[in-house]
């Protein structure tokens, strides 16, 4: 019988994710029932709200049971179908999980038409990485031309096109990301007004210096200390968008909040937090403009995509929360 | 010569205001010049926010410079007017300071038609407290009707008359207080859903019960522990209006801020800050329909005068700061 390897949720993680909160288990491919379909997963996205999934608290979605396949996106094959949407040889992206092969009644799950873009393409700029970008910065930060526009983690799969995209709605963007390499980037291939290196010694005066007229959106993808120095610098009116705090998923304790939040009043500012999955009607709209701005080269996609196998996972999980990833992490199988 | 008393700001406190922070100094009462008027002061509002104002920090308003006449907003009687607008005798309102008699042009001065109502209660309900609380609630929180409201420092003076505005507007009021005697009033002399005591070994649990369905609307004046404990309880869609944080004002370091800031996330919530001098060209409108309400008798003002002269302001300020104020704090000068 053919098998198919899946990594399933063994422990819920204490800090860091290590192999051993993981168990790899081989199974027989598995066999559609009525209306269902079988994907062989080809892509995964590695993503920081998968850290979150893990822990048993209240949040937006349940959390991974112990035992059970972990959670992810990914793109696939169809190569078994009993499902009159889904017919064999299809391309499809869904919330897979973690495995080699998936059953799928088809909730969900969407076809992909490659058009010239590559599947990570499909998984990030113009997947839920982009729309939360879109509707983030557009919708929830409510982005105008001539406004500064701060991002943290601008060299992540989020707010690289974050920044982008407001440089497309013609605003300065000053990004914040770890180490010259990253920066460089941001300036010279995305266009980025500036770019900050978070551990340089210079960095909270690097801030105040490239934002003389204050921040009217915040994009906040990392929480923490760079939360607290980006509220600092508010203008007034401005918009906060609350969209992730990678650099406290994997705290012991509580994190720490941010002190300077009565900036909110001081700048008569609004701190929102969003799901992506609420504009789920509109992501076509959205990826149809994104789809459009990539053929015209005026969006790029930064991809950082590592082949290897479903066992490579907590690997990967903790290349995301190092930093050593540039743009969109995604794990391409090896079979 | 008649003499006249101040309270100028002699150093920038450390922690809780001490007497020595100020001096109290005798002038001769003053002249007006050309296009002035003098008033003698009858009524000193005591706020929360004074606090702030004595710190060398960039905010809303420049700080109180040392040796300046500490800020206050204040009722009192036109006593001598070179100013066409002001005449001997009339009633005014402004931020005249901490002092028994004050020299202004007439900005930002209004006039005030006691109609029925006290000093002190054009100073709260009718003055800027309850402009407070009415665009705080009404337009940055926007209750509507059947929303769980939770109001924090709900036995202050905003909060007392947030609380009663929500009831008006047909939500569900639980308001936070120190004490079973605050607690009592703003039930029974107030007309709250609930009202729960911080202070009570059960108050997290009598949180999580008396909001079952989450909150919608997060009025806090306190911030701290209590605004962590209510951010936890947001519901879908909800909006946290920050208009103080009283808990935190006296703090010698870095105010901890509220770690759960990223349920903003998971209930794809708001948290706006504002300032009511944005909204000056609506208190008319405001102040009439607050009016109304108050002899209706569907608005109660919950007032705390106290008689003293102008050197009891320190003594004042710590009475606020240590919450053993109910409602209005007005410090009634004595002469």
């Amino acid at each position: 019988m053919p098998s198919s390897r899946q990594v399933l949720l063994a422990a819920r993680p204490v800090g860091e994710v290590k192999a051993s909160d993981f168990e790899v288990v081989e199974v027989e491919v598995p066999e559609p029932s009525e209306n269902e379909f079988v994907v062989e997963l080809t892509h995964l996205s590695i993503d920081p709200a998968m850290r979150g999934w893990m822990n048993d608290v209240r949040s937006y979605v349940p959390p991974v049971g112990i035992g059970e396949v972990m959670r992810a996106g990914a793109v696939g094959r169809v190569t078994a179908s009993r499902h009159d949407g889904f017919a064999e040889g299809e391309l499809v992206r869904g919330i897979f999980g973690v495995t080699e092969h998936a059953v799928s009644d088809g909730g969900g799950v969407d076809k992909v038409v490659l058009g010239g873009a590559s599947e990570a393409t499909h998984l990030g700029v113009l997947g839920l990485t982009g729309m939360t970008a879109y509707f983030g910065l557009l919708d929830v930060g409510r982005v105008q031309p001539g406004d500064t526009v701060l991002v943290s983690g601008a060299a992540g799969a989020v707010g690289s096109v974050v920044g982008q995209l407001a440089k497309i709605k013609d605003a300065r963007v000053v990004g914040i990301a770890g180490g010259p390499e990253k920066c460089g980037m941001l300036v010279e291939e995305l266009g980025f007004d500036v770019a900050l290196d978070y551990k340089s010694d210079d960095f909270r005066s690097d801030l105040r210096k490239h934002t003389p007229d204050g921040v009217d959106v915040f994009f906040d993808n990392v929480g923490g200390k760079i939360l607290d120095l980006g509220l600092a610098r508010l203008a007034r009116g401005a918009r906060v968008v609350i969209c992730g705090a990678i650099s406290q998923y994997n705290n012991t304790g509580p994190a720490p909040g941010p002190s300077n939040y009565m900036m909110l009043l001081v700048a008569r500012a609004t701190m929102a937090g969003f799901l992506v999955f609420d504009y789920a009607d509109r992501y076509p709209e959205a990826a149809a403009e994104m789809s459009k701005w990539l053929s015209e080269g005026r969006l790029k996609s930064i991809e950082d995509t590592v082949r290897g196998d479903v066992g490579s996972f907590p690997e990967m999980l903790a290349r995301l929360f190092a930093g050593r990833n540039t743009g969109k992490l995604v794990l391409e199988l090896d079979r």
